[in-house]
């Protein structure tokens, strides 16, 4: 088996083909972004606790194609995300940008990862350890001038029980499934853990789910969110106001919290959205 | 333009290339289906209260091919699809499973036919009326003996409060949106419409959903859902329980009742089912 | 039956309740959009030939909501979507959004409608006419200082040949399917059909497709693919090629283009995007 | 934290609240199939190789309920997946089937794990190697008697060449990603691995597919896909030519095969099926 860098004998048989990609265009038109996307990869995340999840990820890396060239070299994206599997991972973003810049002769170079992370749930009363799923992405670009941008982003689901159908009912409120998403513009002074994220999404609904409730448990989640009603403005707001804090003191740079509630009386959703700093400018528009 | 149907201008152009499809297969073996599918295509379904719909439909046309024929023709499904496009209801699917089974020239003619149908639901209390999306479909065979079957099924979702939650609680109950999947296998005794499935299904949750709900309508279909508490257990035996009769009375030879929970205390769902009657012989597996 | 527009015996019945909405709200937080989403409801939009295409759309509407108001109300946006679904076509959203507006009395009102529409699509030699399927959507804003953003956009799936390919290989090229999304700001000088933007799409990859081939159409289809080599990047170059003169001659105030290639060789997809002008104010990210 | 089992004292706390779905249920209709699904877990699959996949499965697990009782307990197959994680691959299936049954008290018990595994594939002239996805799936059942039913299945994405487009054409032919489903019910004579299946799916398709894929390598697949047309009805066929001999020799008591066509010069799909052997009793339609 031949091993992951290209060999002599590899190259003298590329050398020996024409190369479409690399002969020049004559459109004049610079290309933002061009690679591959919809890999699926295994991959090892760091948990905040110290330990490591496995899980697998959907990875997109692209870079920028300048007006003269005519097409990019899309093996090397792949050769590249075998080599560097290992560094796919919030601190080892920078290293796989630089690489892909030099490996593709790129100015900049762009790549997108997603992937769910499992975490320990206790239920409320009896303590009964579950796992809880929670989908998770990293955005990041790095430019020839050095710049290095960052997104990343949370997808927690949650319970929300609606005020107004409790404060109008004589019994019982309307609740259902909400899909909170926060994504975030990190500055690099300080690390933020999808961990953190996941808290404070929980923290800002009306309950959090659990994968395992014995009856004690139940009774407590139905209390806890009857007695704990939010609107999915509530919810976009509630985040939104333990995010400002890391806005204020640098950490952030930008941050969009966006909650949708499966209403529970109606077949479509309720949804809200909240967005605060300055917006990006190598990542653009798809979080 | 030319004319849907093939002139002798296209049949000449046609006949002078090879037909690669019309050559034997040494192989024997004979192929169940063989088609289109994934196709988009609008249609007008008629309702129960004379009116029609106008929507969108997924349709899928399989034939079976015989051991000795290499391929099937599969443009002569789309110009089909073109001829008989209005014909894809309910009451004209034979006549298209016959023009199948000659177009291909085939034993055994297959239709799938997918698409969301829009009823009004006036609010519960103050009357105002929106429209409600409901996923239907039918599935049909036609053998050479003339053996015909039929599949009809929607999906219609609802609302489910626990009946757990609310025993055990000393206020509220969790409750969430259930998606109710009826499908059957009518014997052609009774004509049965989706609307009459669709009241089945709605009847047999704690409360339907409604797309406009004022304050006093929200407060109704608050009580209401406490005042019937359902698992997802009792929503498919109520559905079974309704659907029964037409089995005993020969209208059903089949049917199968399947509701998910998108559970508001967990991220994962709660999931029954119940089946009665004969499968069919030509339609397998999937609804 | 009540007509769609509340009539004295409903606002008697809401005003009777609690409105829970409407108290203020302490935590200084304005949200940008809160509304409603993932509603399917029937539309007819209007064709550039003249005629009209029946169609299912996904509508969202959303308005802002100043820091010292708890909710929105939520009904009203279904309410609005009632009275005035004959308006949801381009040239009637502005009036849906200066509505909404009002009915929610808020500064700024956001729309988003997603549908397929059909388009006749005869075949490349015989003419035989079918009906191919085009995801089209608009999205709308407009502030309290009239300002009005909009964004259309399309996605056309197409086949592209790998120019890489051919040229290396003795015989044959790897080939596939590809979707091409167009989104644009229409400035408004100018009005831009959406079958203009299929056409632009169709005409920058290898071949477009067709719903009907027979053996004469496929022979053409496929020697046009052949001599008509295209990489993931020579078709968003020659998309934003055919954009640019709606850009200089202030037509379109931005576009973006974004092909993906469901690659014939790889498990993964090829993806390209270029984007040009201005980004929008009001409508952020999601296309 | 408290162990996954239950001690006493969480039972005390369970034991002290009403037990709703104990209480009996006056309908008379047992329910087939009741319990949780969508619940996304890491596991890891052993591999032919004597490797081991880490993994991310979607998890559904059920049971019958008798006509007498109102519901089952849901808790129950949450700590069940948590005890019983490292059983859920194909030779600890029947374990987790014989405790599902014990402590759901429940006659049958059924049980569903969907995830992908990740193959290396060395490069064919280069050797490079990269790592390729495919779904695979256990589906099993057992009952009160003992019965045992499996169904394993893979979903191979693979390239084909229409032979037909070959014949006529003076250069090229269209082709594209198609994609292979292969599930069977083995006896238990012999055990058959995933990668069994994936081998016979990319054996009969025009081309199988690489993550990596330099320009010798390219060539190479270009000319292979070519000097080896499939019509979907060929790859279906030479699936079961592969097959037969396992249902010969009693080592699979059923199996269907399924192959989808993306095609590149159509919108929509080439379809087919070939399906042999005796159905499963207790696992029902879906595969």
């Amino acid at each position: 088996m031949v091993p992951l860098t290209e060999d002599s004998r590899v190259n003298a048989g590329v050398e020996a083909l024409p190369d479409i990609q690399r002969t020049p265009d004559p459109r004049g038109i610079a290309i933002d972004e061009v690679g591959v996307g919809s890999i699926r990869y295994p991959l090892q995340i760091p948990l905040r606790d110290g330990g490591v999840c496995h899980t697998v990820a959907e990875v997109s890396m692209r870079v920028s194609l300048p007006h003269y060239e005519k097409g990019t070299h899309m093996s090397r994206f792949m050769i590249a995300l075998e080599e560097r599997q290992h560094e796919l991972r919030p601190e080892g973003i920078d290293d796989v940008l630089l690489h892909l810049r030099e490996a593709l002769d790129a100015d900049t170079a762009y790549l997108d990862v997603r992937f769910p992370i499992f975490l320990e749930r206790p239920a409320p009363v009896t303590g009964i350890v579950g796992r809880l799923d929670y989908d998770c992405h990293i955005g990041a670009a790095l430019n020839a001038k050095g710049l290095v941008e960052k997104r990343i982003g949370v997808v927690v689901n949650a319970a929300s029980l609606c005020p107004c159908s409790r404060e109008i009912s004589d019994r019982g409120a309307h609740n259902q499934r909400s899909r909170i998403a926060i994504e975030l513009r990190p500055t690099g002074n300080e690390f933020i853990w999808f961990e953190d994220l996941v808290e404070i999404a929980e923290a800002s609904a009306s309950c959090q789910l659990y994968p395992i409730l014995k009856r004690p448990d139940e009774k407590h989640v139905t209390e806890r969110a009857y007695d704990n009603p939010k609107f999915v403005e509530d919810i976009v707001r509630d985040v939104a106001l333990k995010l400002a804090p890391y806005h204020e003191r640098g950490v952030v740079a930008w941050y969009r919290v966006q909650c949708t509630n499966f209403e529970s009386i109606h077949n479509h959703d309720a949804v809200a959205r909240i967005e605060r700093g300055e917006q990006a400018k190598l990542l653009r528009c798809e979080g």
